[in-house]
C-alpha cells in the first residue's frame, strides 16, 4: 500500500516548528497588543460573491473554491451548461471559497458592523490564507498571514506607529540588519504625471515590483517595449539612483515634484516622517527611503513600506501601506485605512539559518517513571500525577518490556531523567533518580525527587 | 447596497470572544504539555483520496469539496459525464477537501512517518475543522477541534491518565459538577453476543448514541422496530438502570457477562479503572460507569468516555475512547491507541453561562494621548513609543479633533485612564492624567507617569 501524503502545497508542523512559528506569533501578538491591535478572526471561507471581482484576473485564479453540498447541480440544465466558459461553471456549481487574503474578509467585517465599530478602528489578525500558486520554496498553498490595521484616520501619525511596531517586533526577534523601505505611491503617480505617462501606471508598479528578483536592465527593456521612451526609463531610474541618498537631495526631489501636486504631497508626507525619526532613534531597524518600492497590490494609494534583512535574500519580510476606500467595494466610503503584514514563513526560515532561536528544553518532558511491571502501575500513575500537579512535565512506560528499551525510548524522546522504582525502591520510598546524558544516579526521597524536578 | 455577511453557519470572532476562547484553549494545551502531548498540524486540506470512504455515507454528505484549480473539466469527456450520478461527478472535478475531523488526517501522518516516529506515540492537535452540516446554536460548519492521541500501547494505565487529564483541565477551568462517564464498547459487544443480537450492535450503539437527546420510551420503539425483542431490550436497559450503582452490583455484571470472553474482558477493564479510583482521589470530577454511553463513531473498539456538566444540557463537553487499527485505513496494523477531545464551543457555552470567564482587563488600552493638535503630535508619538516600550499598552489619538469627542472616543473603547497634552503640559512638562470612570485628575511628571501606570 502506498502511503498517504499531504495535498500539493500544504504542510505538517511537528512540535519543534510550531513551538518555533509560535515563538515568532506570540512576539508579533505581544506587540499588537501593545499598540492597541486588538484580535480579528474571520471564517476560512467566505462566499464567493464576497471575494470573487477583488484580487484581478491573475489572483482570482488562484482562489480555492469549494464545491456546493449536496446535488451541487441543482437549479442547473445539463443541456444548458456551457463547458467551455469554465470559470463561469465553476462559479454556477461553488458557492463559497477559501479566503485568499486577509484584506477582503476585514474589508466584509467592517462594512458588516460599520455602524457598532469605533473609528479609528484598529484590528490585527492571525490566520491561515489559501492561494493556489506553484508550490516553491517559502511559498506555500496554505499559509499564515499577521496582519494589522488602522482604518478611519488619516494622520501621519499612524504610519509613524508602524514603523516603531516594525522595529519592536524585529528588535524582540534579535534580528539585526532590518532595512525600512519606504516610498508613497502618490510620488508614483506624480512621476507618470510629470513624465506625461499616466495612463502606464500599473505597468510601471508592476516592473518596479519585480526589481528584487529581475535584474534592472531586463525591467528597462520590459519598459521600453511597454512604449516608455528611454528618456522617461532614464529619468525614472536617476530618481530612484538619487532616492537612496534623499538627505542630499531633497532639494532635487523637492523641484522635480514641484509641477504635480500629488507628487508635492507625497514627497511632503515621506518628509513628515523621514523628518520625525532625524530626531527619534529605532531600537533595531534602518530607515530608508527606495523610490523604486512599488509593493504589487493595486489597493495602495499612499505610504507603502517594505522590511528586508540585509544578509538574507528570502525577499520582504513584512511589508504593508496606506489605502483609501478599502471598505469601498462594499459599499462604505471615505474610510482611508493603512495596514502592515509580516510574513511568518521568511522571518521563520531567516531566524533558523541565523540560529536565532530559543531552544525550548523547557516544553520536553522532564523525567519518565520506568515500568517495573503490574505490581508497580498504580503507584507509577499516582506518582507521576503528583508531579504533574507540581507542574513538572512527565511521563510513564505504560508497558512493562525491559528496561534497556525504556532506556532507549527516554533518549529518543531527549527525556532529561528516569526514574527506577522497582522492589527495593517501593519498600524504602527511596526512588534512584538517572540522569540519562551523564548516567549519573541519585537516590532521592519524594520530596526531594520533587523539589529536583522542579528547580532541576 | 446590501451589507455583506459570512458564509451559513460561520462566525467572526472579536476580541473579547478570542481572548475567552484562549482562556481556554492556553489551558488545554498547558496540561496537554504537562502530559506529554506535542502538538501536531496537519494541513486545512487534504487529497479527496485520504479522506473519503473513512467517515461512513452520513458523514462524507457533510465533507466539503474543493474544486480542482484551472481548468477543473481537464481530462474529462463532456458528453460522457453522468448528471445523475453527482457524488461521483463531484470526485471527478474535485482533488482536496476541507478536513472532516482530526482523526483520519493524524492516522494519514502517523502512517506516512511510521518508520520515523516514537511508540508510544502521544500527540495534540488543536485545529479547524469543517462540516456541511444544518446550523444550529452551538453547532458551527466551522469549528474547533481538541484532540490528544495516544498510540502504540495498549496499558490502560493510559485510559486512567486521560481521566486525570479530563480532570485537571476541569480543575484548572473551575467548572464544578462534572461527571466522567466511562462505558466500554467491549460490554456492549458481549451484551450483544449474550442477547443473541450481533448482527443489530451498530444499530443498538446509534440508539443508545441519542439517549441523552430523546427520551428513553422511543429509543426502546425504535429499537422494537428495528428487530430487537421485548426481553432483549428489557435486559439492556436493566443493565443501564444497573450500571449507575455498579459497586452494588459488581457481582450481578460478573455474572451477565461470564458467558461472553470480550464482555468479561470489558468488566475486568472497566474494574481496573474503578478500582484505582476507589483509592485516588479527582480534583473536581467524579467518575461514574453509564452501561448507556455508545459514542456514535464506528471506531472505538474498547473503554469509551463522555464528560458533561450535571447542571448544563450542552450534551458532553469532552469525550473519547480506545480504538484498535485506527490506521489500519492507511496499511499500518496493530496500533492500539487512545484519544480524546474537547468541545470548545460547549466549554464556551457552560463557562459564559456560569460567568466563569476571567476578565480581560489587562489586554485593554490602559491610556490614550489626547490630541491637541500639529504642535504636539512628535510628542505625543514619542511619548505613547515610550509607554508601550515601558510595557504600557497605550495608545493615542491620531486626529486633531474637539476634545469632547476624544473622550467620547476614550470611553467607548474603555480606555482607563487619558493624559491631556497641551501647551501648559508642553512647557512645565508635567502631564495631567484623567481616570475615565472617577473623573479625578492628577499632575505628574513623566517619570511619576510611567510608574503610576505600570502598576496602576
Amino acid at each position: 500500500m502506498q502511503k498517504p501524503l499531504p495535498a500539493k502545497g500544504t504542510r505538517d508542523f511537528g512540535p519543534i516548528q510550531i513551538y518555533k512559528r509560535n515563538y515568532i506569533l506570540d512576539i508579533i501578538k505581544e506587540n499588537f497588543t501593545k499598540y492597541g491591535y486588538f484580535p480579528l478572526e474571520t471564517p476560512s471561507f467566505e462566499k464567493t460573491s464576497t471575494l470573487l471581482g477583488k484580487y484581478g484576473d491573475e489572483g482570482e485564479r488562484l482562489i480555492f473554491k469549494i464545491l456546493k453540498s449536496g446535488n451541487f447541480l441543482n437549479g442547473l440544465n445539463p443541456d444548458k451548461l456551457n463547458f467551455e466558459d469554465v470559470s463561469n461553471l465553476a462559479n454556477n456549481i461553488c458557492d463559497k471559497a477559501l479566503k485568499y487574503d486577509l484584506t477582503v474578509p476585514f474589508a466584509r467585517y467592517v462594512s458588516q458592523n460599520f455602524n457598532e465599530l469605533i473609528f479609528p478602528f484598529k484590528r490585527s489578525q492571525i490566520q491561515n490564507v489559501w492561494r493556489a500558486d506553484k508550490p516553491q520554496k517559502g511559498r506555500f498553498r496554505e499559509f499564515l498571514q499577521c496582519d494589522a490595521d488602522v482604518i478611519g484616520s488619516k494622520s501621519m501619525m499612524q504610519e509613524i506607529e508602524f514603523i516603531y511596531l516594525f522595529d519592536n517586533v524585529f528588535n524582540d526577534l534579535h534580528l539585526n540588519g532590518c532595512i525600512i523601505k519606504l516610498n508613497n505611491r502618490k510620488l508614483l503617480l506624480g512621476l507618470c504625471e510629470i513624465l506625461d505617462c499616466q495612463d502606464k501606471f500599473s505597468i510601471l508598479v508592476n516592473q518596479l515590483d519585480k526589481l528584487d528578483k529581475v535584474e534592472s536592465k531586463k525591467i528597462k527593456d520590459n519598459l521600453k517595449i511597454k512604449g516608455f521612451s528611454s528618456n522617461q526609463i532614464d529619468s525614472i531610474f536617476d530618481l530612484i539612483a538619487k532616492s537612496y541618498n534623499i538627505n542630499s537631495n531633497m532639494d532635487y526631489f523637492k523641484n522635480f515634484f514641484e509641477k504635480s501636486i500629488i507628487g508635492s504631497q507625497g514627497l511632503h508626507e515621506l518628509e513628515f516622517i523621514f523628518n520625525y525619526f532625524s530626531k527619534q532613534k529605532l531600537l533595531i531597524s534602518s530607515l530608508v527611503f527606495d523610490m523604486s518600492l512599488a509593493r504589487g497590490i493595486d489597493y495602495y494609494t499612499g505610504v507603502i513600506f517594505e522590511v528586508v534583512q540585509k544578509n538574507k535574500s528570502y525577499g520582504s519580510i513584512a511589508g504593508g501601506g496606506r489605502y483609501d476606500n478599502l471598505t469601498e467595494i462594499f459599499g462604505v466610503n471615505d474610510t482611508s485605512g493603512i495596514g502592515i503584514s509580516f510574513g511568518l514563513d521568511r522571518i521563520f526560515l531567516t531566524l533558523d539559518e541565523l540560529k536565532l532561536f530559543p531552544e525550548f528544553k523547557s516544553k520536553m518532558v522532564k523525567v519518565l517513571f520506568t515500568n517495573f511491571g503490574t505490581d508497580f502501575t498504580e503507584d507509577i500513575i499516582k506518582f507521576t500525577t503528583a508531579f504533574r500537579n507540581a507542574g513538572i512535565i512527565s511521563d510513564f512506560c505504560p508497558d512493562f518490556i525491559p528496561l534497556k528499551k525504556q532506556l532507549k525510548y527516554a533518549n529518543q524522546k531527549e527525556i532529561t531523567f528516569v526514574i527506577l522504582y522497582g522492589e527495593e525502591e517501593k519498600k524504602s520510598k527511596i526512588f534512584t533518580l538517572k540522569h540519562m546524558k551523564s548516567g549519573d544516579q541519585e537516590k532521592l526521597s519524594f520530596d526531594q525527587l520533587i523539589s529536583k524536578l522542579k528547580n532541576g
